[in-house]
């Protein structure tokens, strides 16, 4: 296996005893099953964290608990005072969904046909469990600590996401801590583990738009005032927009509709008002500024009262000439012999919570194809790989700043 | 009073012994309140039909119901198969709503600033108790019958519209009546009683459109084919659309949107497909298939999976050239001294299920300002004038037919 060979040539520069590639399996597989027994449904880490403290106490890492009821937040760290790597996941996970979609419990892990079957498999459970095994395997290595080192785990990823990873930075803040660096384990890989991870997240701005028109019979079209003649227009326009061009790393900004709501109650009458809900993922190109500012000239410019209500769920950022980019980018040649695509593609993650205050945030985790769904399930032989590559991501971060 | 100096000039011609002024108010005012009294939401007649009848009986008219529960349908009528002309109105009225809207309990008639209040008073039980007063003041002129003469009523012209005089008028198809004249009471007036008479009606086309696309994450769009997109653009053009121009009697065909209904139920989830209605009027410039086939082509062209139904609520009709048209608008101008705007503007009418049996249609009623909202009034002294207006259209469609 990959994962040995290289961690046995690493071995030869730093002399320590390094686990076999069965250990890491075994290990990570047996953490990964324990957890996914437990129906964390977001909010609820339904024991998770109590169980990955009293194995981190074990090998002389700090707990500290920053819940924010009903959310579960663990910040296990050692260290002294230098710059401060840590490792991000959770461990909610998102329902379950129709259970008769599933062919198996999904809060029973299954082993078949080489997979391992169970909500949150993939997403994030087995990367949780992967982190623990390698912070346990890097304590047994005895190294000189050249950094700081901490685990981020909370039960609120899959929902709000306002009390869990967020909260905990704000309180890491108050007490004066900040991570230089971030490994984020969501499923950052697209087709077999390791081909893509994700150096940055676009921005996410949400809008609802409450459009007023006039009311009538549509027997007199000259009286009615039709909102949807209004929000069509819109639509259509945002919809069709080139809002800016891709770049090196970053799709270009895209507009959907996700709600749109008007009804009349009745075929001879046209609705008084409608509303829709859109959201926009948006490259670090884009201000949120310039984005507001253009939406909201266009629906003025219908005449029509309105209502628009803002949300901003993430700003964009991008980790590229950072150490830690380059670590991750390296270590996966070294173990699996491929070069991963630097990818900024896909939903928000609680990287970003980290970005804002300045730390250099990428993300690595297993393949995302059956994420959220019925029968989430993982190679389990990607398990101990995964392990693997946390282990030496965080051996050479080490040893690159000796 | 125009109706008494008019009904004396024709008396001159035929001598008869005509009603004073004052007669067909108070007639008319005490039905109509009879009428208001009387709780007769949509499609229930509330003992209107069963009063009406006991009065028409008094007169030797012969009274066939053809009831299909919950609606109930009258016509009342004498003759001796000489051509029909028939009187046509509803008693059904539409829910009054918010109470609080309402200054007067809604079905207690008020007379107030010499207006009369109650739910049904424009739309249209004054048009019906006019209608009654005329038909028993033109009985007891004891003139030569050269036409006959009908009253149709119906509890089911605000609701579904399916068992009122559509049933009606199928079911006197079977027993081979047909009429050659109707002369409906729903308000055509705007400003001022007889400013506006209907001599046709556009037709009604809904349509419900479901579109179906690709749900996904927000955050990859390539993989989303948001329905929304096709939807708004297809709807911008159809709103937009110059359908046909406005010829002597039709507005242009019009478009109107009166649902729209879609919602991922997540604002990082974009919708798998959406719902939306509307409704064309349009002008006998149109027909079905094009209109149908049109909208059907753009839906096609967008390339999504698509489900389409339609409904024709009513098909266009137009009664220019015929003698009930210039006796409405001739005894209008005497009455009055004003010139009908002939008009098909508005929704449809029970007009169209005699329209489609070829039977001459015009529709003159009171005016429609305040039809289906709180506080429904008419001036009071439009009464007894619309009483004397059906009266000489009677009389003059009579004397016509000598």
């Amino acid at each position: 296996m990959f994962a040995i060979k290289r961690l046995q040539q690493f071995n030869n520069k730093v002399d320590v005893q390094l686990p076999t590639a069965e250990d890491l399996q075994q290990a990570t597989l047996s953490l990964t099953n324990a957890l996914v027994e437990k129906p964390s449904v977001t909010p609820n880490d339904a024991g998770c964290l109590t169980m990955i403290e009293n194995r981190l106490r074990k090998i002389n890492m700090l707990n500290e608990r920053f819940d924010s009821a009903p959310v579960t937040n663990l910040f296990s760290s050692y260290g002294n005072n230098k710059p401060l790597l840590v490792l991000v996941g959770h461990v909610d996970v998102v329902p379950p969904g129709d259970l008769s979609n599933w062919h198996t419990d999904p809060f029973v892990p299954v082993e078949k046909d080489g997979y391992l079957y169970g909500r949150g498999s993939v997403d994030m459970k087995s990367s949780v469990a992967a982190m623990v095994v390698a912070l346990e395997e890097f304590e047994k290595l005895k190294l000189h600590k050249n950094i700081d080192i901490g685990l981020v785990l909370t039960s609120d990823e899959e929902g709000e996401a306002t009390q869990g990873v967020k909260y905990l930075v704000e309180q890491l803040q108050l007490k004066g801590k900040r991570a230089q660096w971030a490994l984020v384990g969501e499923p950052s890989s697209e087709e077999t583990l390791g081909d893509s991870i994700k150096v940055g997240r676009r921005g996410s701005l949400t809008g609802r738009v409450i459009l007023k028109g006039r009311q009538g019979h549509v027997g007199y079209p000259a009286q009615i005032i039709n909102p949807v003649k209004s929000a069509s227009k819109l639509l259509a326009k945002f919809e069709s927009k080139q809002w800016d061009l891709p770049s090196r790393f970053f799709p270009a900004t895209s507009f959907q509709t996700v709600k749109f709501i008007c009804d009349s109650g009745a075929e001879n009458i046209s609705p008084a008002s409608l509303e829709f809900i859109f959201n926009l993922r948006y490259s670090p190109k884009q201000t949120l500024e310039k984005l507001r500012g253009y939406i909201e000239k266009k629906i003025q410019k219908t005449g029509l009262e309105y209502e628009i209500e803002w949300k901003v769920d993430a700003e964009p950022f991008l980790t590229h000439r950072s150490p830690i980019r380059k670590c991750v980018e390296q270590v996966i040649e070294q173990e699996l012999a491929i070069s991963p695509k630097l990818s900024t593609a896909g939903g928000t993650s609680d990287g970003r919570f980290f970005a804002k205050t300045g730390t250099h945030v990428v993300e690595l985790g297993l393949c995302n194809k059956t994420i959220h769904q019925a029968n989430e399930r993982v190679p389990v032989a990607d398990l101990g790989k995964l392990a693997a590559l946390y282990l030496n991501i965080l051996i050479q971060m080490n040893q690159a700043n000796a």
